[in-house]
């Protein structure tokens, strides 16, 4: 399993969903059999989707929708949905500037202060429409804000870093987040992430965590690993945190959904997350493409206004169709980012997976669609490069 | 063999025929000697290559020619041959929208139903011109048109859904094909496929398949591991199938040949199938490429009408020559993509196979041909790109 | 060593120039102390390259500059130049037309016969000015045309077809050239190849080579892997074919140099070959690209012309310096294109090797220089691809 | 660990950076916790980066400027800033030239003989401004100049060439530089390099190095793979050279740090060569896009006016920002070319490594970014590619 990298430093070797395909095996199933519910901090929901806490994938209208329709969305308690009480013209203006302007814009932006009130009256607005009120913070918003967020009715609370860890070491005068002491004391579950290895999540399954997120550095909006070299593929991180899951619960009885959280596009990667051991995912630029979404064709990263050390970058997705097409369809494009749910039962149905926990356990094959010369000519094709 | 990807989820590795290359022996051969005839279904063809059931490929005419010159076409059933009595404004219509307009068109196009007397005409157009009946259907279509194909005197009926198996689950309120029962009422010989393991390949030849498919995922037009996630490498997959047919020949004495099907371009593509053990290919590109092609320089794949979740896109592959010239040559182009005999034939020679009982036993090597720094350069300069 | 495929197929992992690279030793050599000097058919020249028999490459003029310079030429008898007295207004009309034409002028270009005489004059000219006259011929065209070329005064013959071997079947009207029985013939020493296993190295020198050449497929303006799918990487096919003649050596006392030919492009692509266990190297497009060649900026393959099975593209490469410049320097370009003999002592310097055998020695390493996400930014700068 | 790669040749696998990533552990540190100095031939720095000795990225107001920062840049004493006693025009012409003038212009400008009495000037230069003046030379300007240097008051001198070596073989006319005499005459430090391998990197340490260079061929400007077909990926190399260290270390007491010099581009290159066993870095292009850079966003290789065989070409990189936003920030960009150091803690902090001590220990994945078919359509819509 290790291979030496050079003398003394050894290495194993991770795999992403790019390099894997599932395999089908001796059943198949019509697609309507297949059950594609699943429950996380005692809700239930048909679809195995969240959107992720991002100023361009969720706000407000977002949320009900995607509650509407099956899924869930969760509401960044740090962007601009509380910093400004109208954030329609703030959102224009991020989809006007240049790509240069980008990142200054939203440091600008960021330097607004959240305001307390606005975080309530968006968790209200999200109720009063029968949403599901699941909302985001980082650990020292968690700190800051989990009493408001519990006191306005929230759902679920998930409590999302780049790397989340239960033993955080912070500088004497700041008093870092305790997450066994934050789980225990919010009156609503309590997801946490990210992380990518057995060991974290088994620790924050065992400070309380109603869930786990997990990935880090695969998101196309994600510059984690460009900037800070740090990064695990999906495949190998989900099959680990979900072996910590199964592990965790032969010794307490408690399922602790994982959820697959970056780097996911199409249908495909969402199948393949679920088949690598996945309860459910989070995905953010398929949800920026939609009609409905905040972001006006665009997508960007969390850590974007970072004053000191942006990460995630910008990137123009367009807009496709509305929310309901994506999640549910009937599809208008055949490129795996419509229907998501139509996907999801199709490949169900052609692995003859019933539900999700026989769909975590179809056969998988390491299948590099790496790109060959062959293939570059096709793609540059398709793509109108070249003459 | 099995690599671990993550704690508790294994796989293993699958080949691509783009990771494979042929190696030649200590024997050479004069391809005038090379012997590259085979049976499917009691019909022997000089040339073990079938165009592919898609309405871009084969229409009546292609099925006809394609007979004359030594080969095979199969005539889509469920397509727009059998939806429409004039089927050329239609394909008019398709080569004329914009890539955004294409899925929508197609939706609306087969939203006409299929009207049975077309089944009929199609089958007799065929034969009355001396050409190879080969249609196929889906395993809903097999159940409904089965006898009318029968009766109208087809030679080889293919049963092809993305993936099937013998064991399929239905809604109750839904009669499933029964494969076995399928096969011994059908007085014609039935193909069945398309599948990918050992398993599933063994379990058609056992309800009586004349013939199998092989392939899921790998074609050019077809985007069902973007979609579903499935799929696995041709190389790996033909192998495995190909393994079936032996083990199954060994205890029954029945030969049932096996048919790559799905991302072959190139002479040399079907070279290496044949060299993995596919006794013939099933292509569709290549010849949707031709002058009497009815795409119109158009190829798009089966699924593509889907109304809920369309798989397969369109391809723009213009049009390079007549059949004759793909097939048999004088080939016009040096790419690989025109006389498809002449370079099995010429591909044989070079590794000295006299038939292609020997060309399945030819040394094969994993030889990727990856894109590497130094070949986007040489790439990029082909195709125009850059200044 | 082997890997399996699938079920009932393995094969063994090749590797190719881009594959490795070479790892300095404990030693490091001044550049002026490395020892190129080779011998090949009793002639030893300074530089152990050899430009390919390709009529973009060599003419007469080139055959005696190439010589004049240290390294050699071969002339393709089987081409343009002894088709035509007078091959200048043919390659004027080669490098006129485009790239759709191009196929069909060749076909028509070689509909010409060979004239015998042409042979004849061609040696002659390249003796009287001084070079060595180096030929080549395919199979056929050896045993037509290998008394005229003996007696014209050739010094060195190269037989060459994309495949050889020592055991050819051939159809009854045809007598297949007898390797053994010619090389004991042809009063001048004979070259035959291509082959790349061991097996048929050795049995190619037991015949009487006075050489090998090594490589299929693996040439820039070769498409033998895409038309046939055989091929099999540099590297490996060098390493075993040295193998072969060390082995040989080691049981007859002859010493049968081993020439890497195809694919090779720069500097360090030379170094790699001989680093594997090559004696020499034969390169087309690097010498396509003089000022002196015949090619006026284009490079093509040698089986391009063939009426029913054209394989081998046209490249546009530029004209970037004098033969002389590409040759011994000095370089006016930086990407290892120029001064190939100074590239290979100053390697040689760097390994600490002092002469070709001890190069031959050096350390490898797997080491491939794929195309990640983040070179791909900067090679499409460098590319000008993009905005 | 041996991989055959043919007969009678075997190879090591090597792995670069873009091959790894870095995993997080069960501990987080806040990245204000993470200290990130080191020490170089007695001269501690805040930060473990040192910039190029090349002349589009060091003169004396960059080396100047860089000290004041926290970290070091070492200035050529064979470039252009020794040549030419005013090299403002000489840098201007640099930039303004085309792609093709550039090679002949650099051996035109390079003709221009080295000056003492500059060498002499730039150390003053810097001195006289609180700068750190470190410098290099290749072997032999360091036997020529050593002295001026000496006397001149330089705090440390790097003797750098593509490769060196403790024994190296010269014509008989011409003494080499003796690496252990030299380190014992200088009064300062001197640091050896470039090395790739286990064994070399001990013997620089045992003649005396105050520090060792670790790279060969991976750089952005550097074209030594291409030309000489020599290189050895930087992950594999720097752990090799680690280890030589730590063993070194065991027997002497003494630690000699390792700087990977050559590829590094973001932050995350930076903290992987770190992580693999490196105590600092060299890096070039990321400071040649200073507003402050000698080059004028335009970079270039060392080797490049060589008059004989230029190596190293030059690319534009543009302006980005100033040498304090890539050093220590605000970053103004998201890609991980601003500020350096701010990217190195913030990795060590979501890493738990409170020094660099403990980044050397962190754990690895073999995780390769290659480029997949999927991504490349995400990239070229990045790049602007395509329509």
């Amino acid at each position: 399993m290790e291979i030496q990298i050079g003398r003394g430093k050894t290495a194993r070797r991770a795999y992403g969903i790019d390099e894997i395909a599932l395999v089908p095996g001796t059943r198949t199933l019509d697609p309507s059999l297949a059950d594609t519910r699943w429950r996380i901090g005692g809700i239930e929901r048909e679809i195995p989707i969240i959107a992720s806490a991002m100023d361009g994938v969720v706000d407000v209208r977002m949320a009900v929708l995607l509650s509407q329709l099956g899924a869930m969305g969760v509401l960044n308690l740090e962007g601009i949905q509380t910093r400004y009480a109208d954030p329609e013209p703030i959102l224009d203006r991020i989809a006007s500037v240049g790509k240069d302007e980008f990142v200054p814009l939203m440091q600008e932006l960021y330097a607004q202060p959240i305001e307390p009130d606005l975080i309530e009256r968006r968790i209200q607005e999200i109720k009063s429409q029968g949403g599901i009120a699941a909302v985001s913070a980082t650990p020292a918003g968690a700190t800051k804000y989990g009493s408001i967020v519990a006191k306005a009715g929230a759902d679920l609370f998930f409590v999302q870093a780049t790397v989340v860890s239960t033993a955080h070491l912070s500088p004497e005068s700041v008093t870092p987040l305790d997450l066994a002491e934050f789980c225990r004391q919010m009156p609503i579950p309590v997801i946490l992430g990210n992380c990518v290895t057995y060991e974290v999540a088994l620790s924050l399954m065992k400070v309380g965590a109603a869930g786990i997120l997990v990935g880090i550095g695969p998101g196309a909006a994600c510059t984690s690993r460009g900037v800070l070299g740090v990064g695990i593929p999906q495949a190998t991180a989900v099959a680990d945190c979900a072996a910590a899951r199964d592990d965790y619960y032969r010794e307490t009885g408690n399922y602790i959904p994982v959820i697959a959280d970056g780097g996911l596009i199409t249908g495909g990667d969402i199948c393949k997350c679920i088949a690598c051991g996945a309860d459910g995912v989070m995905i953010g630029s398929p949800f920026a493409r939609a009609k409905e979404a905040p972001g006006r064709g665009f997508h960007w990263g969390m850590a974007t206004p970072s004053p000191v050390l942006p990460r995630g970058t910008r990137i123009r997705v367009g807009t496709t169709g509305t929310v309901e097409q994506i999640l549910r369809g009937p599809a208008g494009l055949d490129d795996g980012t419509h229907n998501l749910l139509g996907a999801l039962k199709t490949s169900m149905g052609t692995l003859g997976a019933k539900d999700i926990k026989e769909m975590q356990q179809v056969e998988v094959a390491i299948a590099p669609s790496l790109l060959t010369e062959g293939k570059l000519y096709q793609k540059a094709q398709q793509l109108g490069m070249g003459k």
